[in-house]
Formats: C-alpha cells, sequence, structure tokens
C-alpha cells in the first residue's frame, strides 16, 4: 500500500490527512495543539499520536507513506528547516524539522501552512484553472500565500508571502507584531476581537457575542462570529465587513505588485462566513485597484476548506521531493 | 558592423542610446518628448530622428541594429504591445508597438520603463549580484520593476510592478490616478510639490525653491531639489525626508511579499540625490518591517543613472528574442 500523509499543525488545532497520490482523503484525524509550556518536542509526540490514528483508520502503517508534509504557522528556512517565529506555539528559531523527523522517525517536508493551503486550492480547489495564485487565509492571524507559473513562490529567505504584515494604514492600528497599520490588524479574528472589544466597551454599542464570549472577546470562535453574522447582529456586521473590505484593498496592492490571475481565500473565518464575505471584499478591491485592467482578476473563495492546509503540505511535500 | 538601441521615451524627454553586445554605450542622443496634442506618430517621428543621430554619431545605419528596445511609461500588453495608459504622452489604450514599429522601418520590443531600468540594474548596475530584485523609480510619478529569479516578472497581463500605486495609508493623499493614500502621492516629484505648495500656502513656511519655480511648484526640477536638500532648505529637507521615509515603508512591504535579495532606487530625483536619500529609506524599512530576518535585504542606490531605463530596454529585447 502506498499512500501520502498531510499534517496542518495550527495555532490550536492540528489535522492530520491520510491521501492517496491523486490527493483523495483515505482517512482524517483532529486534535488540540499541545501549548501551554508543552516543548517542541511534546508537542510534536502529540501530533505522533494523532498521525497513528490516522494511519489505522486507513488500513496503513508508517512505512507506507510516500511523501509527508508538514505545514506550521510560521515562515520556514528553507535550508536548515528553521521556524521563524510562532507566538501561538512559543516557537522561535526552533529546528523543527530536525525535532519532527525524529519524533516520526523519517524525513519530511516542512512548510509555512498560508503557502501550502495556496498550493493545494492552486493544484486541487477554487483556484485549479490558474498559473499565478495569491492565497490570503484569515484565522487568528491573517497568512498569504504566492505561486508564480504554477509553482510555490519562496523568495530569496523562504520569507515571501507575509501579506499578513503588509502596512495598509500609515500610524494605523497597532498589529500584534509591534508594527502599525498591518492588514492583520484589520483583519484576523485578533482584529475583529479587538474591535469589538472596542466598540462595546467605549462606545457602549451590543452584540449577542457578549453573552457567549469571553472578556475582551478573546478565544472568539469564527463559527460564533458567522452565526451572529448571519442572524444579522450590526455590530458583528460592520466590524466583520469593514475588515474584509481592508482584505479586499490588500488585495488590490497585491494586485499591483504581481498581477496573478487568481486571488482566493481561506482559513477558518472564511470557511465559517463562506461566500457571503465576497462582497466586502469585491468592494474594497474595486474602490483601491489602480487601473482598470486587472479589474477582472478571479476571487474566490477556497473550495478545500480545513483539507486546503494539510493536503497542500503533501502536494508540496510531492513536489519538492521531484526538483 | 553589429550594434544594438534602446530608447527611453519619458514623459518630458527622450533618451537613445547605441550601445555593443556587452552593452558598453557607443553614442547617445537627447531630446524632448514631443507633447502638447502631437499624436503618437508625431512623437515617434521625432524619435526616429533622435535615433538617426544617435546612429550618425555611432558611425552606424540602421541594418546594423541587432536588437531594438523601447521603454514607455506605461505598462504594455505583452500580447498586442497596446500601450495601457500614460497621462504624460496623452496615449489611452495605444498600438504603440505597431506605430513605433512602422515609423523605425523595424521589429522592436516595447516594455515599462521602471521594468527596464531595474533589469538594467540587475544585469549590469547596482543590483548585479543578485537573481530577486525589485526597483523603485522615483520621476514625476513613481514606477516599479520586479526580477524574479534573473528574469523580468510581468505577471498574467503585463500590469506587474505597480509599485507606485500601492495603498500605504487607507484614506491618505488623494493620488493622480483618483486613488487615495497611494505610494506616488507621498513620494514622486509630483508629490513633493504638492506638499511644498501646500506648506507654503496653508502653513507660511519658506523654501527657496518658491524664487525659482513656478505656480505650485510645477515643472519642479529634480536638481533644484537636490541643490535646495543640499543646501540645507529645511522645508526641502523635511519633504523629501518624509517622502523617502514612506518609500522605506513600501519596501518593507514589498520585501514582506516577496522577499528578494536586493532593492534598488533609481529615477531622476534619485539621481539628484544620490546616496544621501538612502538613510530615510532605510528608517522607514527598518521601522516598518515585520520580522528581523529580512533585515539584511540590500537596499541600494541606481548605478546607470539615466542610462539604466534606455540600456534595460536593449536588454530586454536581447533577452526575450532568445526566448
Amino acid at each position: 500500500m502506498k499512500i501520502n500523509m498531510g499534517i496542518d499543525v495550527g495555532g490550536t488545532k492540528v489535522l492530520v490527512l491520510v491521501l492517496d497520490n491523486n490527493y483523495n482523503i483515505l482517512s482524517r484525524a483532529k486534535g488540540k495543539t499541545l501549548k501551554g509550556g508543552a516543548t517542541p518536542e511534546e508537542t510534536c509526540g502529540a501530533i505522533k499520536n494523532l498521525a497513528d490514528d490516522a494511519l489505522e483508520k486507513a488500513g496503513a502503517k508508517w512505512s507506507d507513506i510516500v511523501d509527508l508534509g508538514v505545514a506550521v504557522p510560521t515562515s520556514i528556512d528553507p535550508q536548515s528547516g528553521e521556524a521563524f517565529l510562532s507566538p501561538a506555539l512559543g516557537w522561535k528559531n526552533i529546528p523543527i524539522r530536525k525535532i519532527m523527523s525524529k519524533t516520526l522517525g523519517r524525513e519530511l517536508v516542512i512548510e509555512n501552512d498560508a503557502n501550502c493551503g495556496t498550493l493545494a486550492e492552486h493544484v486541487k480547489g477554487a483556484a485549479k484553472p490558474f498559473k499565478n495564485v495569491v492565497g490570503f487565509f484569515v484565522g487568528t492571524g491573517l497568512g498569504g500565500g504566492i505561486i508564480i507559473n504554477g509553482e510555490l513562490y519562496r523568495g530569496a529567505r523562504g520569507l515571501a508571502g507575509e501579506l499578513g504584515h503588509e502596512t495598509i494604514k500609515f500610524n494605523g492600528r497597532k498589529c500584534g507584531c509591534g508594527k502599525r497599520g498591518c492588514l492583520e490588524a484589520y483583519c484576523s479574528k485578533t482584529a475583529f476581537a479587538a474591535t469589538l472589544h472596542k466598540n462595546v466597551e467605549s462606545k457602549n454599542r451590543k452584540t449577542v457575542l457578549s453573552k457567549t464570549s469571553s472578556a475582551k472577546f478573546k478565544n472568539l470562535r469564527s463559527s460564533d462570529l458567522a452565526e451572529a453574522y448571519f442572524d444579522g447582529d450590526e455590530l458583528v456586521r460592520e466590524v466583520l465587513e469593514d475588515g474584509f473590505y481592508m482584505l479586499g484593498l490588500a488585495t488590490a496592492n497585491v494586485v499591483s505588485i504581481l498581477d496573478p490571475e487568481c486571488i482566493v481565500y481561506g482559513g477558518g473565518v472564511v470557511e465559517a462566513l463562506g461566500n457571503s464575505i465576497i462582497k466586502p471584499i469585491k468592494q474594497g478591491f474595486s474602490e483601491n485597484l489602480f487601473g482598470k485592467k486587472s479589474s477582472n482578476t478571479c476571487l474566490v473563495i477556497s473550495e478545500l476548506g480545513d483539507d486546503a492546509v494539510p493536503m497542500g503540505a503533501m502536494i508540496n511535500a510531492k513536489m519538492r521531493g521531484k526538483n
């Protein structure tokens, strides 16, 4: 039996997929990411247990795996396999490929999660017809990926595609990264939580989410945001639509720079809101686009949902293995 | 005799270079761009006269030209050779390759000017050691060019590299393109003129340039700006340093997106100010950069000056001829 594995190590969840060579999913295993003082070795140990589960469900064993790809929420040094910086996992300059490879007992290819998600959408999802694609993934933060001429573009140091930390408003909102005016400070779960909190605290606005959410809207879930949005909660609608308008503006920027054929939007928040959120994105895009020639750029919502990232990790492992 | 020709059709000036195959310059001819109601055919006719001069100086004739490249201040459709939009030349969707080819009586390769300038700096100038390069050219407006893996990156529709119209301040200054907050509205001769005018008119500030410049600082020359800057004119220093700080911020954005090894700055204003302007650029860059890993990106001033664009037009013609 020949199978492949893709693993998405997120800030809160781990998703393991077992796939055949045509990217069909044979089994899934999902669990929480070990955090809160866990060492990278412990985090990887918990991932191994999930991978064991997924293999068992597929009736396969470790030696059946041809390609193994892992996605992580940080940039990766392409040479050393070192994780650059993930505040969510407490990783900073950690030799994660080495640690994970030792724990799982085999070679693997590791890559940034949004890069993987964009690659999967290009190969198997909503951006399939296009050779030049940019992906925006909105979750706790905002990650990006770039496909040029059918290949993942990593840049000179593997740091390309950090679309969440592009400044779109000089001297604007404070971002978690320490800078001001980053896209992530306008369009991410962290940004939505902060804006909701500010409106409730300082402007005395109301939202149904106040009842179910913890203080300052921390631990806000995408599904709760989406439910409030679809129920017509006025503040939630405003905050989400303003945020996705800014994502449209950032889309116009990246189109002026890279002139791709297609932009794909994914990640937990987009997955929960679905196609309903494309309207403010398109408004932000068209109102801030330079020239009209690029207005036919195709803006689409992810088709693969949560599977995009682990599937892309596996596709990336397969592609890189061949180079 | 085998020679090549590169022509830079700027908003105000035309520069023709005759070059050998090693990009050594054999002769130059410079003149004003025909504007003010001139048809594209008339503009091209005047360019032909300059090209005749340059050939004569080099002791060459039209049939000696192997590769002929032309640079224009607008995006070009790679298939049709149509000029997208140049307000300076009054061109909008003009089949410029066809018109120029007919006037000059031979085939030619036409390309955006900042793309050409970046290519020349990569092949022969300040960005020579690097495979992934981004160029910013500050003149009347602000143009950009992108080199990926040693090749000019044009994007899906030939519109890539429009770095001047990236929004860096949502709801910021009005740009000539109709949008708000574009980089070009902060760092270009047009932007500097507008900011000087605003400071003199509304804030009663003084500058030596008021004596020599026309109303509202229109027709402001790069050399005058540089002279006032080096003479310590306080307002001019402030305006230029603020503008180039914003260029540094935009540099940080493009580094987060593309992760190139080198950024090169050229164009008339940079040419006049030289290396003295790198300090505010570097400040804007370091204060707005995401992560420290990209802080070793090489930021350099153009080595080729005014020759970069026509030389790049010729290099581009040579490279494309081979594809």
